[in-house]
């Protein structure tokens, strides 16, 4: 029951017109402010700014069997990132292949070559299949989503709460129909939730049966080491428990360094079970020679193990913690009174999920866009860009300083107090 | 008429096993020498050491309208890079999409859009018009081929002679028949022949009326600043041709600085009608954020403008001429006056084609082979790796130091009188 349900219309209306003249001296001071997309500000990229120096000698470029860096070859890339993407994602090196600068497009290249080629060696291509259907948790990455609306490829909404997706529709879908052939996860730190899988729900995945046989989990673990604080969320590794069960080929892992070094310029990694890793490495070999090997080289002369990558992400914490905690001060202040809104509490990731009353998310970001500050649209955390309920906002706090993060929020406050008066009002 | 067809049969044996003899004291070295591949060599790839200490500072890295290039963003590429692509194919820098280190990733995936979402905008997808044929140029480039195969585009092979493909054939499938949807060309310096398509049979490109309105021509430009030579070959601007009669949507360009800085690790182009490039990076922007932007920054910073890349490119043929030369002067020496072979004398690009007679292509590098010498699989150059004269052998002269070279190219004279002999003997 929120504050607001007590007040009379009159009481509505007055409170309504405060906050209106508010928001307009807001309005009159033409802001800019930008929390629209989960990229990291200026003093995180220049964490990494000594990759703009690294020097690479002819040591550095002779590698494995006296291989030269600055030539073609080296299809899944070169020994040293296998081994510090192996490290990340808890796999063997020998079950990464290392790409360019985005895992997102290896993703991509990832669902067009079980559309067109099978989710393995021997599987009937997905085009060949009909319809076919992915599982959506939702709220989740619109890139995701996108990339499924791209290519034909129905989607699921599969609702999140605090543990992941909700497993019991997962099974049911996944164990009755063989059009089912996906699902997309965040496992760690998800977008935008912010929440970590519990091993329950890891379990359960590990557990599933799908009636498909070439069903493929797409495991983007993107904020694999995105801690905000020391103690940290722990996830279990679905991989290993697929292994148990002889089911390893069912997990597409996806990684990338977009989030520790420069987001333009990292390298992402794909892993999976050897034989995913040979079959996918064959059709690899039609596109291209190799990817960027003196990148790969720079990002490992930079980091140069799994505990330097550890210690460079607190750095990262140390200048966006204060963000999400600005963020979060704001909210608890100006509206956890109110119980007119819902909102995560992560402790990594990129991202706080916001829900409004229902019918209220389109409009609080309307009025945001008015008053300068841009959100993420509403609806983008749901596939086709379409919230049943209107009520998910997608907040991004890493980006702006936090002197503007401040006014955002104030200003966002603001627009969802007004948003969920107007609601009321008209209902 | 060949000198071996006036010898008798006793002469030919007494000439084998002189031949045999050499062989025999060729493969006890037990030598291991590589003419397989197109690569550059170490001393190439040392022109561009320089971008292996290249600074980036933040006078660099903050782009036009301050977009920090270390970040996410710039779909198609940075400002300098378009541009420099632009001077390179002779495009605007509107009409170019800077992509990652490989133009042929570049191409296969302009392939597979075109087959999944049409090949401009408003087209049937490929795949969704039954069978689909592409023109292949013969002898080619085997990875254009192995795209094809790869997709199940069925290949038709155009003869190609010193002026380019058969224009007359060529017309003849596109204008006739409608599941011809596209042609593979290497314009200049061609893979392998080395022979730049002359202004007949551009005129000839530019006058084509295609039976499909979804006919592609795929303009591989891999080699269009890759003179061995100052006064290089001369190549019309094809898109300029079009251009003035409206048809500019038809070609596709592809170009690299894979063989002008280092091979692995270059930047990558596409460009086309500006159409066309809104088509493109309307799909791109599903698969990817963007482009690698600091290794386009760090291209355009280590080669600046045109006029560099081309004094740039005077230091490559100054190391792979002399390659050249040497393989000509052997072949000159010890095979011309015998008339047992064709083979051309490119003034660009990486390759020369060799011509046995019929049917000894593939006993020449076998036999190579086994002495030590690894060259391109014989029919290679062809659709499907089957050349039905079984003739053609490219040789890639540019990476053995030329004491390998020299070497290596007397084994393959050797070779292919070995081969020629056996086979006269046996006809």
């Amino acid at each position: 029951m929120s504050q607001y349900e007590n007040l009379s219309k009159s009481e509505l209306e007055a409170m309504y017109d405060e906050l209106k003249t508010e928001y307009n001296s807001y309005k009159a001071k033409n802001l800019c402010l930008d929390m629209s997309r989960g990229k990291p500000n200026p003093m995180q990229l220049s964490l990494s700014d000594d990759m703009l120096k690294v020097v690479i000698s002819k040591e550095d470029y002779i590698g494995e069997k006296g291989v030269d860096y600055r030539n073609y070859g080296v299809l899944d890339g070169i020994d040293a990132s296998k081994k510090l993407f192996a490290a990340i994602l808890e796999v063997e090196p020998s079950e990464v292949i290392v790409g360019n600068n985005s895992s997102l497009n290896m993703m991509y290249d990832t669902v067009m070559r079980c559309l067109l080629f099978g989710a393995g060696e021997g599987k009937t291509p997905w085009l060949k299949q009909g319809k076919i259907k992915f599982l959506c948790p939702t709220p989740g990455y619109d890139r995701h989503f996108a990339i499924c609306e791209h290519f034909g490829i129905e989607m699921i909404i599969i609702p999140m709460d605090e543990n992941g997706p909700d497993m019991d529709l997962v099974k049911e879908y996944a164990e009755n129909d063989e059009s089912v052939k996906g699902i997309w996860c965040v496992p760690k730190y998800s977008n935008p939730t912010g929440i970590t899988y519990s091993d329950e729900v890891v379990k359960a995945f590990a557990d599933l049966n799908p009636k498909a046989d070439d069903f493929r989990i797409f495991w983007d673990n993107a904020y694999v080491v995105h801690h905000l604080y020391e103690d940290g969320d722990e996830l279990l590794n679905l991989k290993d428990l697929l292994k148990e069960k002889n089911k390893e080929d069912m997990i597409f892992i996806f990684g990338s360094t977009s989030k520790i070094t420069h987001s333009g310029s990292g390298i992402a990694a794909f892993a999976s079970s050897k034989s995913n890793i040979d079959f996918m490495k064959k059709l690899l070999s039609i596109q291209t020679i190799g990817s960027d090997k003196l990148n790969q080289l720079r990002h490992t002369k930079f980091l140069t193990c799994y505990e330097e990558i550890l210690d460079h992400m607190k750095k990262h914490a140390d200048i966006i913690r204060p963000r999400f905690e600005k963020v979060l001060e704001i909210l608890d202040n100006e509206l956890l009174p109110l119980g007119i809104s819902e909102y995560t509490r992560p402790k990594g990731g990129y991202f706080i999920s916001f829900d409004t009353i229902e019918g209220c998310a389109k409009r609080t970001v309307s009025l945001c866009k008015e008053c300068g500050v841009t959100l993420t649209g509403a609806g983008a955390t749901f596939p086709y860009g379409k919230d049943p309920f209107d009520k998910n906002i997608r907040i991004a706090p890493t980006y702006p300083p936090v002197e503007e993060l401040e006014e955002a929020m104030k200003i966002f406050v603001i627009a969802v107090k007004m948003a969920t008066i107007e609601k009321l009002l008209n209902d």
